[in-house]
């Protein structure tokens, strides 16, 4: 079956609506593992009316379509599960309007993280929950995802700073969510329901952030420890005592060897957390603060980085997930790990990850946004050898389970996407899994908008 | 039509359904001005299984439930508007568990804050966001309303604390809304649908917040100005310029006279900001900073106060909503006034409320969170005057529509309950307010849960 794409090209301009295989392509695939189907054609809006234009008719047709932006998602989340059209929003990327005297910025959903930094950045002004790929993801992603970043332990995560929505609906209408007021309790929050709903509930044409001016100090470094047991519980022991840490990230043993074989940086051999504090007054006694909490779990070292360093030190972790996939040709990553747990059950459930990688004898590199009890594993796995393959899923499913049971959940950040479908019930229950069920009914009764997605196969 | 009682006390406990005519008035009033209905029963759940029974069987039949709790709500929310059944939460007021080590507390929806301070407190902890009717109104209520308070300005709202609900929907069934984890992107984010939902959704149950550790310094005092511009002009100028305060509240003269009147506090005749800071280190430098920005709008005098005298004026400034309501008992306060609007509008919305005052001849105080731009003003008339009345209603929409046009909303914390309710398409558009309705719709497809709230009678 191929879709006649008339409806589209009457509707969208000259180079909007394509079907080429290149294109095409490129819109079945994202950062992560999760394989869907090719749309059958691919259109870049360039405004709210066009998005409305284009959902309105493929409601009335029936016609699955699904938003896709920079396709950094790690779910599968971007990737049609249905065919249909993938709606590309990359070319809205203007920035509309920015109020530095109200710390707003009203942006297109294909705006990235460079350009908000850099138009924040004018006015003295930053976007503190950019996620590690805030580089390369768009603010649309971002918000359909829900995402985070190493900054969320101290500002909150993107959700936190987004204040209104403009949303085109399944049936092409066009609704405001939220309110440029910081605060409002005026009718239902649909701002915070459209927020990590991927995109299967509405497109996100226009978004105003808050944003936050810069702290006037800085200090960034590193804490080395004898094991990743003292690492984990020296991160639990800092946020129980509530160390004001603007990032607080775990890399263990592994990632740090493949860091150092990805980058050729020269990251030690041992479990270490990069941390990095944000104030206006008073850092120096912030430091000393988390140090001697640190130094009760065994500390080696801890080192108070300079500038140029410390930016070395983040550029390593952002690419620990390059590093990891990149490490060796023939052990590639399951989906990559994302629960995250309360904080005392942080230490536990990075123990018990490492120990069932010794068990069944994989690699599983962790890394995460430790302050918040997130843990990025993944688990490294001949995709050839079958039997590989199923110890993997085996333990990758092990620790969603574990983090779940501990009242976590199996997705701090990346969202269900196709990868998690099968947790939504284990962690929600059906009740609650058939009340978010029966809002997507509502807002999409013709099921058109990213289907296949976030829901499991039987409710 | 009398509603037979016989499937609740089936159901329900000895002393757990009433139709007392004491206990039918007393549910049907609210500390607002709105008026509604006496409901028929008033039935008091102590389980979340008794609530779903109660709902369950009330589906069946078709009969309205309203949840109620302490009835400190400003707009009838908790008011029935259709009679039916009024679910009193307020037995419900168990602390059900404390996780100092995740920062967690769960609760029973009938908890005040009152015991909310006084658990946390056990521990070192608090939490932040209280309402300033914190002390005689429930988390329950709170969440329901989207609650806020002199501290959101620095910590957020309400609904930035609550990780995790209980909720019954309408039918009975009994679903869990986010995550003991800090960060999740699983699934729909019912949570914050349900928070400011008003009780029109599903009833609250149980509530995991998160608390805060104490800050090492605490100090407030209170800044004078020769007239109300120049106070509102000041506020604004310390947010854009960062500073970093956890109450900075507004009070105008005529709510410093009632204040006197009222309390017989000394509040000096003139406009006046109360101002409190927290921080771990440097406070003394950040009241400077503060100091140094309000120098420059004609500051008279800074007062630093110690914490007795601080106590008293907080204290002064909770009596407010009280001491306006009893200042003439021949002119009564219209539904108290709740816009927010983002902050750079502040000055201009404070101006253009006393203008309209003296234009119409009314009293008009004004207080409230002015860090996040909101402005509790109170009309004041005398309510057997038609002529006046109508002067009044006027001024206060002609405020309400200000604030919308500027990109407020209509009520920051006080919700829309029934006295707001033709606000809700002037604010948010027929687009918007039909997708509320199809989520409505959705999760209670017979409308007994608190109608006649929120919506319009037209959409
Ligand atoms: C190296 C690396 C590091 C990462 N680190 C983090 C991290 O720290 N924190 C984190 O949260 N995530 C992280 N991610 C995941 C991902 O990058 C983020 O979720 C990102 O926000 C996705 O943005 P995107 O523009 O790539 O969206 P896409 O992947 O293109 O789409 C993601 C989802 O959003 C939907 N969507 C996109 N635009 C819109 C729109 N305008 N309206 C409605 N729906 C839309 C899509 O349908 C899809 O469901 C990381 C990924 C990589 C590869
Ligand atoms: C002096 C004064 C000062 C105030 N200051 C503030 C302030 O600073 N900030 C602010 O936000 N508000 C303020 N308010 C308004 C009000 O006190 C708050 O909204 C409060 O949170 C209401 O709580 P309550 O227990 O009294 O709820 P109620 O008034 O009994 O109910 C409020 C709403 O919640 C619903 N409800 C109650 N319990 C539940 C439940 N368990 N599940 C579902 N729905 C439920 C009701 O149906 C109703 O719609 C103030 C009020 C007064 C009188």
């Amino acid at each position: 079956m191929t879709l006649d794409t008339t409806f589209l090209t009457e509707s969208l301009g000259d180079g909007q609506v394509t079907t080429g295989q290149d294109a095409l392509e490129e819109h079945a695939t994202d950062w992560g593992t999760a394989t869907g189907t090719e749309p059958e054609a691919v259109v870049y809006p360039t405004t709210t009316e066009e998005v409305a234009t284009v959902l309105e008719a493929a409601n009335e047709r029936g016609i699955p379509v699904t938003p896709y932006a920079a396709g950094t998602g790690l779910e599968g989340n971007a990737v049609p599960a249905e065919g249909g059209i993938s709606m590309d929003l990359t070319r809205m990327n203007e920035v509309l309007d920015v109020r530095p005297e109200d710390f707003q910025i009203d942006l297109q959903p294909g705006v990235m993280g460079p350009t908000i930094e850099e138009t924040a950045g004018e006015h003295g002004l930053f976007f503190p929950p950019l996620p590690s790929s805030g580089d390369i993801s768009t603010i649309g992603g971002m918000i359909a995802n829900a995402a985070s970043g190493m900054q969320t332990v101290k500002y909150g995560e993107v959700a936190d700073w987004v204040l209104e929505l403009e949303v085109v609906l399944a049936d092409g209408s066009v609704i405001t969510a939220g309110s440029k007021a910081v605060k409002t309790s005026s009718g239902y929050n649909l701002r915070d329901l459209l927020i990590g709903s991927e995109g299967t509930l509405g497109v996100v044409t226009r978004a105003t952030l808050e944003l936050a001016g810069r702290p006037e100090q800085i200090k960034g470094g590193r804490a080395l420890f004898p094991d990743l047991d003292h690492a984990a519980a020296a991160v639990t022991d800092a946020i129980q005592s509530g160390v004001d840490v603007a990032k607080i990230e775990l890399i263990d043993e592994e990632s740090a060897m493949m860091s150092n074989a990805y980058t050729g940086a020269d990251l030690p051999d041992s479990p270490m957390v990069f941390l990095e504090f944000h104030a206006n007054h008073g850092i120096d006694e912030e430091i000393e603060f988390c140090r001697s909490i640190l130094e009760t779990h065994d500390l080696i070292e801890f080192e108070i980085a300079d500038e140029e360093r410390m930016g070395d030190l983040w550029q390593a972790r952002k690419d620990l997930a390059f590093a990891v996939r990149s490490y060796d040709p023939d052990r590639q990553p399951l989906h990559p790990g994302d629960i995250t747990v309360p904080i005392s059950k942080y230490g536990d459930l990075v123990k018990e990850i490492k120990d069932l990688g010794e068990q069944y004898d994989l690699l599983t590199p962790c890394f995460g946004h430790a302050g918040d009890g997130n843990i990025h594993y993944t688990v490294l796995v001949d995709t050839d050898d079958e039997e590989q393959l199923r110890r993997g899923e085996q333990l990758y499913s092990e620790v969603v389970d574990r983090a779940i049971e501990v009242g976590g959940t199996a997705t701090g950040e990346h969202g269900i996407g196709q990868g998690k479908r099968k947790y939504l019930l284990d962690e929600h229950g059906s009740e609650t899994v058939a009340a978010m069920r029966s809002i997507k009914d509502a807002l999409d009764p013709n099921g058109i908008l990213n289907p296949g997605k976030i829901f499991p196969e039987t409710e």
